[in-house]
């Protein structure tokens, strides 16, 4: 299980991200990570994960994996193979690749039994209880309502993060809880902390900033 | 494009072909095309393009792709990514992965624009018709009634080469046609060959064969 | 609230139940629960909820709704559509009709705003806690290893009945709990109502029985 | 087979078209299309077609069906039941209700063989050439750059209908093709028809309109 708090990037299909571009991010995230001696994770894509395996000293987690088992699929990602090319484990049910709920159940058990990290994301409060029954490492919350929006979720909603808290923990009191929206600079990552939260999920916010290492450092502080 | 005639090996997401045991797997198939001199693929999962683009002398093609572009997508397999990690191609719309008809559509032209070789999957008549529409570089054919059994496509049912050749010419005369199913050994490669078709795609015959090398010879023989 | 113990019959899309050959199993039922003083529903497809609300006297339910609201929707299963056309609930994620977990979330908030009763549909414990975290009116749990079996729940699995309970029980105490496979005549039922089960959810054990009667008279009297 | 020139109307899921708001379109359409002399079908949500049926003149449609037989299916849309209902045929792969390619074509056979109708949905040239390979009794066209904008098809696009028009009938003779987009007026229908379309498809231009007659009107006076 990965170290707390922590930062997790979602590095999406982004064209900064894609590519050689890719190893400019992977190289700050470590960069920062280490000179702010703070936890941090990438998620990337399937196609990218053995050689970001290679290069990079914070884990590489799947942004995605399907619940099949060896056999006979094709197109399919499976949680070995991702295991295999050197993931430590994986995003489940993100916004953009909603899952239906036998599946994450399913992918759940999968990962836990490779001993893969399950980072479960989650729209409101009643589906962070739902996904906290099949107790993950852990539960990002996502909510609509801040996601690329201007609303800090620190200073606009600070209820949101202290509520998602205590509803997972309620369910599950081994999972970590992120906050995966509304987050923009380092005073709303500590404030995140302050309430509950054991770390933040990202993506544009450092994948596609002018300012790369500025944009890493104005998160890790903030832990 | 990919010369013909030509031998596509889709290793699925076999156990025999996920980790270490796929480089044996590419070994066989690089030596066997070359003996042959038989134009050859190898359709890998997502995680193992990169690796194995770098071991592989003969072109290795995705599984699957999906139809995004560069963006705020998680978990998708971006086509531009597979052809970074080395990718030549795609196999599209797998029985085992079946695709919205507006999809296949949008793959299509996104693998042309990249000049990635494009593998429709077909299940009939009609379909391969339907498919041969977006006049792609190959259409494979797997009726579904030679998926899995005993039944030998160029003994038991030649019609069938022959019908999805004509039908799939008649729409698209630039589209090669793959027979994708009921081929067991030489001679069915071979009398697929002679009823019209530009190749064979296979999969279990092979990556499950104890005897990786003779599996591939047997088919190889038959081109 | 439908009352309970309750007795529900998923008809899906057996011939036997399609056209004017349900009236028959409506009638039976509606005789049936009559004469046993029981409470019971039927859940029929989206086509024949109208027509059946017209003559059966026990509540008529649907068997999937969409997560989709008014508006620029085609061909969705729409909440208020079927609350028109007299349903008074719906089932919510058969393992014929699996969902998404966002939907499952979504689904539930609008048969809830709208009065319609929610019998959400799990397949083991963990997803029967997690879907509990709605606090929808009913669970019903198919264990897959019990559906379309000879394993008798009660007899040879009595635990499973009672695990069940108590994990949906221990997350909403105001959801009943539904014993929905392995049920094979009255005996199975009245042992899975003392063993906590407030009702049964079943399907072609009555719809495809031969002696239509007769069938719904062994479950009825189980109860 | 439904007669040509047609207007089909989709009343999809809008608030004005569920429930009793139902009967004053199909009632204004049926007024209309007979003072006109004019074909027109009426596609309606799946548990509105049999009371639908009931009461309007002109055929209705299902929105969408499933590529389910007879058997253990729930919450799925029957081709069988919805004959059983009244429906005269079916929209296929609509824009909102988008198919996987084997399902069309599956479906498209399933319609054929229950003689009712079927009306493909495309969003493009190679899609309806694509769709046009199984041979249906309509293609609607509906190009995204025409749905819901202020472009006029016949005025400012003239080229997109008589195109269409061309490769549908390149590949299937006698496929009919409707104009699903950018049709505001009786002038875009009778320039559509002089295009060489066989009819138009609409929806919110009549089901959303303030003044419902005079809407019916405008666009059945330019057939």
């Amino acid at each position: 299980m990965l170290d707390v708090p922590i930062v997790i990037l979602n590095v999406k299909c982004y064209e900064e991200a894609t590519g050689e571009a890719l190893n400019r991010i992977i190289e700050a995230m470590n960069k920062t990570s280490l000179e702010y001696g703070v936890s941090a994770a990438i998620a990337v894509q399937a196609s990218d994960i053995y050689r970001s395996s290679l290069v990079s000293k914070i884990p590489i987690l799947a942004q995605h994996v399907d619940a099949v088992d060896y056999g006979s699929f094709t197109g399919h990602i499976l949680p070995e193979a991702v295991k295999f090319a050197g993931a430590k484990g994986s995003l489940v049910n993100h916004s953009e690749y909603r899952l239906e709920l036998w599946a994450i159940d399913s992918i759940i058990k999968r990962l836990k039994s490779l001993e893969l990290t399950q980072v479960i994301c989650s729209n409101n409060d009643d589906v962070s209880r739902a996904v906290a029954a099949f107790e993950p490492d852990f539960v990002a919350v996502e909510p609509p309502e801040l996601i690329g929006g201007d609303i800090s979720v620190s200073k606009a909603k600070p209820e949101i993060v202290s509520n998602s808290v205590e509803k997972v923990k309620g369910i599950s009191k081994r999972t970590k809880v992120l906050c995966g929206a509304g987050i923009k600079n380092s005073e709303d990552v500590s404030k995140a902390i302050q309430l509950g939260a054991d770390g933040v999920l990202l993506a544009s916010g450092i994948v596609r900033a002018k300012d790369l290492y500025g944009a890493c450092e104005d998160i890790f502080r903030g832990i």
